[in-house]
């Protein structure tokens, strides 16, 4: 059960307000390395996890600090679209710079939210909840989340660069700092499930007797008239330690597929039949 | 540019057609964990790889092979649909077998595709290309990539528990052990661009005095009434390398958000105006 | 069964295109508060209408209104976008206000349909009909036409400040008449159902007996030390007249979920088992 | 800000598990009706609510109380998950009663996530935050409030005719009262904020002299030799108390919409130019 | 502007409800190849039509039989779902046979709908309105509109063999004899633009003298050790009349592309820049 | 199975980067009409394709060369974004030219990608496997080629007339020709399969005997007061040679639809039981 006590996380400043930047900050909200998926993510996470309960609490806790990361950056593009254009007060129709601006924007942060934050990304596409990653295997899941906070950290940075004004530039600065923390919470978490050679690979449930390990540390090279590119996956011991890299030449192993004629009935031409 | 012998890069035999088998396999192509979104993620993350051009190679390589990979599940499925009532020469209407059946399928793999396989997941949800993760930052990819094999076999761990067919077995344990390698493969690349204390926090170019680092390493704690999960995560050096875990009793920085009223001709209520 | 007579259901001029305000016109098409959406849900709701049949007259009759809207619309669209920049000879490789033009736009109304309206918002994000509520129970749809004809007069007024065309303010004072009827149209279509006590809670038919009564009137409040929001919701007579408001300070009545360890053979990592 | 103590706001209690109901629950997570819907579009119209502060307290609490209605069906997805096949140990392969059940459910729920919740509908298909009604107009959001708990309640009044599951039961009459709680909660606000005759038309800060008041309360009939369906809309007094209903005969006021031939260099056929 | 009659264009007649084949009729109404997507791209189609008027009548003709056909179809899903189990009364819980029915539904044609239509296809995914294609060049709309109607037959055809119901193999036989006619139709106007040699390559208004020719009739070979499939398109006059097929060996005419390195604050690692 | 040899088919020169233009590109990769889709409509086709072999060889060969397109197309929207602002060092928030370029992108090709080229489509929306058209009717799927293959040209025109970039006319001349060539094979596949009169009505394995072959020519004309557009669809011999063309006034054939009240127990209001 979730409580509230209906401030910010952070102070949420906007000096000059710039609907333009409002939009570039949509993305942080509903893009996919936004705050409503690693909210969402870690929530779910959080009710498929089964074993150790401190990867639940570790889970549960994250999800509720980034529903407020949420409510910061929606209040920061409120205050940012305070700017913008909404009529014929406005000039619009006789301003090619409103006009810029008013096509600058997602026209739905005006029309179907008055000015508001909305759950979409910076080109207004929806968030789709498909993105949530909650594999029920507590590894998969810590490496979904590392790179989660890694695209997050990526975007924060690019809107860092984006806007010049004060108050943003601190909100940002935070937010920067908790990717960072939570990059290294997800890894410290893979490491306290014994660390990659522990880990991998993944599900570390299943019997490696039970696949083709002639094929598990092979490099496949499909390039024709190249070298493959080396580098630590060429040569060595594999990352989690159960074997040695090796370079092989693609072959087909298997014959060209046929499917048998088409069966009566099933819609398709005569000539397939 | 491509190129291919039509050839399947492992055999793909179906001793005892399962149509229901069959829907499952559907997750395995057109899923968030399936092989149309390693083929296409690692394809637009070569295409915008930047820096040593090693990774990109390394990239047009893997989304190559598993091209291939997506050929091999899409011939699987249609040889398992093999079986499905299709008419009222199966009598499905007065079998409740054939029924459940028929009921357990995708019905789109009969009426739309005719019996073959689609760019949808088990549930019959299309394949959506928001979920390539291509961020422009190599090391982020590493991890998205990471993910995406994880998530991949414990996938097809799962598939191979649900067959008994000795074909489906046998391409399955190929694909577990594919999935092994790319798994070991990303990681090795991880290692190659620096390891945890290079790579992280992602991305590394953006200097850290400009975040706020004085909550770049707290676990804030959110739980009411709760000691925070203790773990890797709330004490010693961080996986980067670059500060200290500490743990946080969470509280507001900020205040609460207040909007002012709404501007006039904004489609408010008068009351908020 | 349907037919047309191939004119206008309200006269569409366009004095001077713009392109911008085509693309805020999209919105009244493809967007969640736009026509597709009205017309589809009356048209299913109609198709799934039980009980007195004046309802699904009602319904059908509306759906086909709003099928001329659509075209209404369709036709701004098109007509605006005559002064769209659409090549070279239009210059806009070297005029910095086309180039606005341009990129305030959605592309593919240029791109994709020629100059023409699509059924997609105005971000050009497709209209998708899971937003086409029809609920099998007649005052729930009624409850979701309310609130679709609510939206698409706030939608409806803010293009109406948008534009200065004279042609497109008549249009949209003819819309914004029609949404006011519709509006009206579907409370008195809740006043014949019953009005407030008849129709809530709404589905009607289920027992209250069947509910946890003791809950079903209190404001549950989740606030850290703050006091609830005070007003009609707070105490009093409930709406339906069925109980009294009344404020409750929200305490868990259920304890921590703890799933049991994962099963064996579902892909977890060994030490969730 | 958010805090969560880690409870279930109400006992949840599986005393056999369904896997066919749990596929049923998640319609009420994922689904259009569901909960994801409502916690998330409280939460979006709390960052837009301009005017008096307490609408935005009574939106944020109930968003509040929302996320914690997602995690009491979360965990009852997973609990009634707990008898699924998942394996040939299962028998499934030779048990039609066993393939009967694996084919009746979302195989996502075991594929995907591994025996735990998604935030997908009964069918699989992912929750789309476009559904997320927020419109900066409050009273258009409480409309959309009221339609969302009608038809949360109707959903949640078939999920239990669908049980006999005792704890499955109380769970949902304790989520019925809270959906009649919640039907109520928004009607009163929308009398808070004037009541029929003070709210509509919404938005009431629209001059009525500004659109064509003589479409503003008349009924269109589009039906073909059938008298309009008389009730409360064709004739009296309009709900919102501003006008008088009538019946006219819809007739076309435009004419055919003729477009102008194509312009060059659009891509058209060159008959079309 | 439209009108409705309010009838059925064919009668519906159900003897047996079947809910399973109701499911299998939603792909008829909310499928790639169903009827909204007809009725939806013969609209816009009609909307973006410019040149001879006489397209763009029969575009809105066709369009409105088409919204009748809908209106056909999710008749007879309502009349197939009232076989479907709803409740305990039903024994679902007790009955293996009944638990398939329901598994085998798109439980949203309960749940959500209340046993009625849905915009959805057989596994409940809701259309999606990119499916209208409607690209403001009358011959690729017409090869848009041939296509739609060969899959849509190849599906009525596929429905007929999954039915032993006298009403509903009517039903079919009538909507197959319709797909025959517009499959004719748009044909027609194909012929009637010009035929094979007057219309392609599309769109004619391009100069060829402005691609490059050389490749224009050239089949491309991508397979390695293996000769082009010979057909029709490897040798003699092309379909269009302007060229002479030929073969070519597919050879790289560019280089490795090679993007820079990453720009200093585009949230690249160091190691890119 | 795949192979690259890592070069461009053809070359990809930008001399001004235009991020406007990238942009515009984004259509052609992720957009309906895109090379996605060319490519993964003829992979999955070839994986349905039953009967004479040289189909299947032919939509494989095909599938392989559109991804060497995308590949061309994603290495145009990098280059060309090389000119977009990213930061305050390019002033973008002072310099309203260079807000309007910036408001002018798809934001997410900076914000999420890099300045890289994503598979979404010109405004932003991600592209959407659904559109992968893969019948198991080969002649069917030869329309829908031919199809997508002329909105293809259309897009690749309409692009050209975008640009005044050498380079970029240059690649599209390519790719224009590519869609020539494309057009006419797939219509050449038509012919092989036995053209107009053997081909139509598809599927041609379904005996028209068994539909209502009264209906099957005949134009049915649903306009009120006028008459139908006469052209080659209302009289003369059908173009599949096998009946009349006829017009007729369309009227009902069937009686309004009536469903029965409502069940109890499926959350109906109780008016409708």
């Amino acid at each position: 059960m979730f409580y509230s006590d209906g401030k910010l996380q952070f102070p949420v400043v906007v000096e000059t307000p710039d609907p333009l930047f409002a939009r570039a900050l949509q993305q942080a909200i509903g893009g996919i390395e936004g705050e409503i998926r690693v909210c969402m993510q870690y929530f779910f996470q959080a009710m498929g996890a089964r074993g150790n309960p401190k990867f639940k609490d570790l889970l549960l806790n994250t999800a509720t600090e980034e529903l407020g990361h949420i409510e910061m950056l929606a209040t920061a593009v409120a205050l940012n679209l305070e700017g913008a254009p909404v009529g014929i007060k406005d000039d619009i129709a006789k301003d090619p710079i409103a006009s810029a601006v008013l096509g600058g924007l997602n026209l739905k942060n005006i029309l179907s939210s008055g000015m508001s934050a909305m759950p979409v990304d910076s080109d207004g596409v929806p968030f789709d909840m498909s993105h949530i990653y909650a594999s029920g295997n507590i590894a998969a899941d810590m490496t979904a989340n590392v790179m989660a906070e890694s695209t997050g950290r990526v975007l924060a940075v690019r809107l860092y660069h984006l806007t010049t004004d004060p108050g943003m530039k601190d909100m940002l600065q935070f937010l920067i700092a908790r990717d960072t923390m939570h990059q290294n919470q997800w890894k410290a978490a893979l490491e306290e499930l014994g660390g990659d050679a522990g880990v991998f690979p993944i599900p570390n449930s299943h019997p490696q007797a039970e696949e083709k390990q002639e094929y598990s540390y092979a490099y496949f090279s499909h390039m024709l008239d190249a070298a493959p590119p080396e580098g630590r996956w060429t040569k060595g011991q594999s990352i989690d330690g159960k074997g040695e890299f090796s370079v092989v030449n693609s072959e087909p192993l298997g014959e060209k597929a046929v499917l048998g004629p088409a069966r009566p009935n099933t819609g398709a031409q005569a000539e397939q039949l």
